[in-house]
């Protein structure tokens, strides 16, 4: 199914990072949803680069024009199609890698794959550009979701060493660096400084909260909100893990330990611990659905690096130009949500799908 | 799609832990490949209960019978269907688990999804007892990448305290306790027969590696090969984290660190280190896939739990009766296996659809 | 897919005309609804074969087991499958079809597509007998549709030369000939019985009819009712002919003809006419769902015919032994409808997606 | 899935008559296709409006802009998007239709659907307009079928009541008017001459043959080839037909006369005739595939016609302004040919799936 999200709702991506454009298709969203281009906008450009110290230097407005699929400011319940015109490409920068592929990058697995037809400029069609339209997409349906009471927050847990140990009670979206303490901001972004200053590049960890999803989304076994997301957030390229919960933690845990027994509170279900993550069993309980992604480090570093030439077949030393992220965590925060919002507005469709029969 | 994976086969798994019988149909498999009922039965066998201290004495001969898809002994281009009959059911163990639900189970959330039509004997539909039948489908899928030169194999690496470090170098297979170091598997015993003491359970973490996998398997996007795995083995129960290569561990790396310089050997491109897993951008490199499946402790045990009476919305003392493993782990390593051969024999007949066009 | 139905709900159907069984799994039924068994049973003998003159003399019980997916006699949300044994099985009659394909059949498709490794046995899985569980599934989901008040009924149209221009405005399903008049239906079998004296068959048109469906229901395009109830009813083996309401006459009319105009009618909007069969568009008006399924004549006949030799590559004469329906008309009735509640149940609970929104 | 076609490639057209653009998205090519651009432009000239005495005035150059997808003029692998701009769009024409819906149309049956924030002008999501995104689509799929020697050519077999007897041994697609018998053709137009004259419209019948296709092509039951093809001609808007070989003749038809007996024809197996349409059982024999498919009269008529209002739910005289075309059928032949192009690659990708096992 390659770029293309399918369940009760079908998310189609394309473009490649060098191409006049990228874009994305949802289809499938009910009709009369009133879409807030500002909002969008500015759900955007908290993954758009070029704002600050720690990201590519390359500068793209990613103003999205939205072609069809809305009727005065509506959802009109045909597909919705946005895309963003490719405007500051320099291609010249990526001539060597289609012989010369980057540690870490998709090249030579494209290579391979498509015989040598891909397109390599920019990574192609596996660059990180292609979070912008899954950041569109998932934009949306956040709105959507928000109409519905449910609610998608996404934070940096970690870069490298730092941990932000502060509970994630407070807002982070509208902050340039989307971590709940300011201290643990500011160590971040010094480990991600000295990883800039010496080539390299630095990893972390991004946390996502649902909150308000009620109990019966999901489906059983491969249905389950946890594979829903799974398949998401895997969408996004740098993810190496991903953990429901208390997730890894939870296999050195005693069931004792990692139960979470459940209480009445306000004539509601709840449970007295999140272990879980809010999800037992793929289906949610209520409670919060909580989940961390962790991100490798950028694989395009300017440090000098060992590869081979594909042509020749020996080794040879790459030095990567070009503009990249010493640190892709920030701008991953509302990918990670966008990815969330795609799942999770899948269930809820799949759950009105169960819903109200008279049997 | 709840208990189907679609993709390029198609897995559905049905049936109730207490129902007349529990199975799978897929659909897609080519045709021609000879199954080895002997083989199928072993690979069923390291999942089945009740062969040891540490699982649960609920005993089921779990011999799956054939129904179709078979002529001669080779899959015939038809959908294979096998089914277990459900024999050995004490369905007076759950009497009082419609009302008070078990933490850490999905009870609660079977009951509010469903509306009390569920079937809760055994956990039903979302009892352990269904990755018998995703095991059948796996097995049947190891059978043919097997014949196509991959291969796939899975190891405890921890469990609770206890950690494997033995690199994956021997076959653990036909071992009753599937860990490579001996002195390790001692210990990860004694960890669980402690919690079983107890009346308690533990976690553990099971690794998998694919060996053999060609590099340009796998789509882009949501189709890439972690997101095929990720969506397989999020079916099995209990499953709370998964990571490729190094995982959350490169969360702390360098890319510099992280990254798998390219190297040439033996006429062939290789990659010194494997941080990645085996998969840089959703598509193998044809390095062995490599990842790690973390569960959480067996949420049923015999000490007494805080839970709600749902008819009566208050608090209820919880104590399970009922057979349960302390610790799943042992058993769960063929079921990471058979999730791995599904996703990858998906991923695989996907390539083919790519080859062999003569532009 | 192949014999896989997805949408909103999944229809899995498994199994070989000689193999030890078939059936079939449905995937996504909500929970709640009460399966009358003995309704069901009434439905399957409707297509149960060796009723009566016009009938294979295999005499088959058709009673589904029904192995999970129902707790108390009601859906409980988890896959419905059941199954059939296959008992009255003569292979020897089919031991020269693998070499000697039969015309009209899937004999020599199957060889080339399968490699030889097909189940030729009485058709494998290409044997009208697959649509026992075709019918299962069917049968269930009307049971469901009907709760909620859609209603879904053929009759024979014409067989042969001879039509029964009746209106369709009596039950027929009661009845062992389901056609509307009773002089229709007397000519209508001993055109069979001409065909049948004269080792030859003969084929027919069902109509049928979706009462209570409302408007709204369906997609755009690729998910319009019609694409639905096309894909569903080309499953059944013999259909070469599908068509909405006036269908290929509408060809030859204006559209001054064609057309339903809009009048109010007890304060609900109807149309004049029904000539699109309800359906303008993809998407129903509200009116009755018209559509008519050409069936060929039954390939199997006992009069000899040319065929080749596939190992020999050269010219043969087959003689077809074994039991064979002369008119398979009658007994596909019911293979309409429930091919058609598929279709309509799938597209039920996708309107349930989209209901329900407060924006 | 609405206005998404899924299987082994995924086709996902969007657009409404009146928004800013119209297009597709084609995900799952082959790499290294060469996408002719000037071969393509013409495939949709054919469908253009504007060209003639028999179209609507409404013109649009209907140039594709492509997105992305193609490097260096290839298929590189990532989906290929290609958009229409709406330039020639008179909103004012639709005022009234909101209100008082078209006979035929789906205005009323969108209005129910989406609750009234459909885009009803043009016709919006349903306008006829949506074929040209089909027609890009299937225009690339019937280019990489040609390099692999499938052709794909259709005709107008009937406009009302004038029938081309003329077999199809003669190319077309360069006609102005696409029929084999230029008496033939000189009749039809009469005929549409004339209903333009009366402010009336008229139907036909297309039919389509599909030369070149292996034996082996499709799946059983839901996946055969036949249906892959209904689901797609029925996207076409005013198809409410559908027919395979001899079709709904064959339900007249005995068996004996029927049925298409096997020869051996320069070492390879053909059929005496192919009354099957090249299709029995779902999986074609290598003979043409050959299908016909009903279209409607334009439902737009400039005649006054009977309709209602839905504020005031009362009766309505409606006449329509704006362009129509007073036959459909002309410009639809490259739209059928779009359609069957997209299930035959569907069709041949999964066959590609199943080849090259070492079993």
């Amino acid at each position: 199914m390659s770029s293309v999200y399918t369940g009760n709702l079908t998310v189609a991506i394309f473009g490649q990072s060098h191409a006049p454009a990228i874009g994305v298709t949802v289809d499938g969203l009910p009709a009369g949803l009133p879409v807030d281009p500002d909002a969008l906008q500015r759900f955007l450009s908290r993954r758009a680069p070029g704002q600050n110290a720690w990201s590519t230097p390359r500068r793209e407005a990613d103003a999205p024009e939205i072609l069809c699929g809305l009727k005065h400011g509506k959802t009109c319940g045909a597909p919705l199609t946005a895309i963003i015109r490719n405007t500051n490409t320099r291609s010249g920068d990526y001539e060597n890698l289609k012989d010369i592929p980057r540690p870490g990058h998709a090249d030579y697995t494209a290579q391979v794959k498509f015989g040598g037809a891909q397109d390599a400029d920019g990574g192609g069609h596996f660059s990180g550009r292609l979070t912008a339209p899954l950041c569109i997409a998932g934009g949306i349906c956040m709105q959507l979701l928000e109409h519905e009471d449910v609610h998608i927050r996404a934070r940096i847990l970690s870069i490298g060493s730092v941990t932000d140990s502060a509970p994630f009670d407070a807002p982070v979206a509208e902050k340039p660096f989307p971590a709940v303490s300011d201290d643990a901001a500011a160590a971040m972004q010094a480990e991600i400084a000295q990883a800039k200053a010496e080539g390299d590049s630095v990893g972390g960890v991004i946390e996502c909260v649902v909150d308000g999803l009620p109990a019966g989304v999901g489906e059983p076994m491969f249905g389950g909100l946890e594979n829903l997301i799974a398949r998401a957030v895997f969408a996004i390229p740098a993810v190496k893990g991903l953990e429901f919960g208390a997730g890894f933690a939870a296999a050195r845990l005693r069931g004792s330990e990692n139960n979470d027994p459940f209480r009445v509170q306000n004539g509601r279900i709840v449970t007295e611990t999140n272990n879980c993550g809010g999800i037992p069993g793929g289906i949610p309980t209520g409670m919060p659905v909580v989940f961390r992604a962790a991100f490798k480090p950028t694989p395009s570093i300017s440090r000098e690096q060992d590869s081979v030439s594909l042509s020749r077949m020996e080794h040879e030393t790459l030095v990567i130009h070009g503009r990249h992220d010493p640190c892709i965590v920030p701008r991953a925060v509302p990918c990670v949500e966008a990815a969330a919002a795609i799942a999770v507005l899948d269930a809820w469709m799949g759950r009105k799908k169960e819903l109200g029969y008279a049997f």
